[in-house]
């Protein structure tokens, strides 16, 4: 496989075409953003930790049954991934109170929820990627209710896999943000990333943050917890 | 019926108690306020015409078969209605783009919308009603599945009657936001108020603004648009 164009730029990641029409080669940034691109900062070493970690974590999905982009890693930082089509939402599932919850809803932070909270955003960086519902993305012709429904189960299922996966690692997870693509046969397939910049991480016993809070609160050093998380987890996939 | 008590006293309308334990005493109130109170003011004459336009949409809904909290006028400022619970929800029904809808998705204002739009909003000042989803609803343990199913189905018929009520006044039923309660029996009625404070009301064919938006923007005379709708929906009731 050889990398060819630049196709896009984002905040956290490249995405560059290759030989093969249906495949992208992702490389990780060292970027880090917060508040929609307000706070910003450069962070050695913040590509590879992601990029490890999705890895490791679409990998371990894939064997699972819950099928996604993933395909294969090829260096510390980059990726190989099924093309998309990019769903413009991201889909935040929740089972802790935190962050923009806590502010919408007017509750502390580290509350236990009984079942999992389900929220769509419409990711469009100019309008602050808002929250909206079910009406609004058929009026923005978004996705279809199937579509969505689809989002939902599968969204519902990463969830309780990984909620295991980071128990077995003395880890709580709190909440994260998934994206969806359509794929050239029109399938509904889990996408971009999964990692401690998409997901609120918590020690399970101190509550201490491996997660983007670090970098956005200004409360610790990002990739020692990014770090913590990788280990955990196994460390680096082959 | 005798008046008793000041129960609470909201931005729009003072609620008493009566001898009769089920009824409320309404009485309108001159205060205009707009962005969650940050905008205030005085306007004479506003108590009447508010009270007036309720109470004859409230008293027609009824004869359609859409039962709600009216039960008379009792002057001009004043009305009696059934004590409900309210339900913390500002449940907001949309068929033309406009305000908050047009900031959210980034729409121009005045776009007619193929179906209507619904939204809830969580009844809270301090949190500045922010939107909520029916995962929130549930959260926060507002209302049940059927109660929302409920209010939902109401808000439709409510949207359909009064979309033929103004357009044969020449009027484009632009939004509106609608408040439940619960009943004694623990039913779903229809309750607060309908008027121009919580519909956006245009002119069919010049699209001039007779609602609150006017005080909202500094548009033009408050009193003029709503007295204009009492007119055009036959003057004041009996
Ligand atoms: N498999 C894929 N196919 C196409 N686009 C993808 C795929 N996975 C992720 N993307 C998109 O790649 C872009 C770059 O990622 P990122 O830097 O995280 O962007 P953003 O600034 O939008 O967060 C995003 O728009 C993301 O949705
Ligand atoms: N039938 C009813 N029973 C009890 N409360 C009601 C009824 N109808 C309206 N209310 C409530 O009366 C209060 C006063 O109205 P208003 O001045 O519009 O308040 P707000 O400042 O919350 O908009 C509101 O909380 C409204 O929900
Ligand atoms: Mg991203
Ligand atoms: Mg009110």
């Amino acid at each position: 496989m050889n990398k060819k164009g630049l196709l896009y730029e984002g905040k956290a990641k490249k995405i560059f075409e290759t030989d093969h029409q249906d495949v992208f080669w992702i490389e990780y940034k060292d970027d880090a953003t917060a508040f929609n691109g307000e706070k910003k900062d450069k962070i050695t070493g913040k590509s590879r930790l992601n990029n490890l970690i999705t890895s490791k974590i679409f990998e371990v999905l894939k064997k699972e049954g819950i099928n996604n982009h993933f395909i294969e890693k090829l260096s510390d930082t980059e990726q190989l991934v099924q093309k998309v089509t990019i769903v413009p939402l991201e889909v935040v599932v929740r089972n802790v109170t935190a962050g923009s919850l806590s502010k919408r809803l007017g509750m502390e932070e580290g509350i236990q929820l009984e079942a999992p909270v389900i929220e769509f955003y419409y990711k469009d960086d100019d309008l602050g990627d808002p929250l909206i519902n079910e009406d609004h993305i058929r009026l923005l012709n978004i996705a279809t209710p199937e579509q969505l429904q689809t989002m939902r189960s599968i969204a519902l299922k990463v969830n309780q896999f990984l909620i295991q996966l980071f128990q077995d690692v003395n880890v709580r997870l709190v909440d994260f943000k998934l994206e969806f693509g359509v794929t050239g046969n029109g399938e509904i397939l889990l996408a971009d990333e999964i990692s401690p910049d998409t997901c609120r991480l918590w020690d399970i016993h101190t509550n201490q943050k491996f997660d983007k809070d670090l970098f956005r609160r200004n409360i610790g050093s990002l990739t020692e917890g990014y770090e913590e998380i990788l280990t955990r987890l196994g460390g680096s996939s082959s």
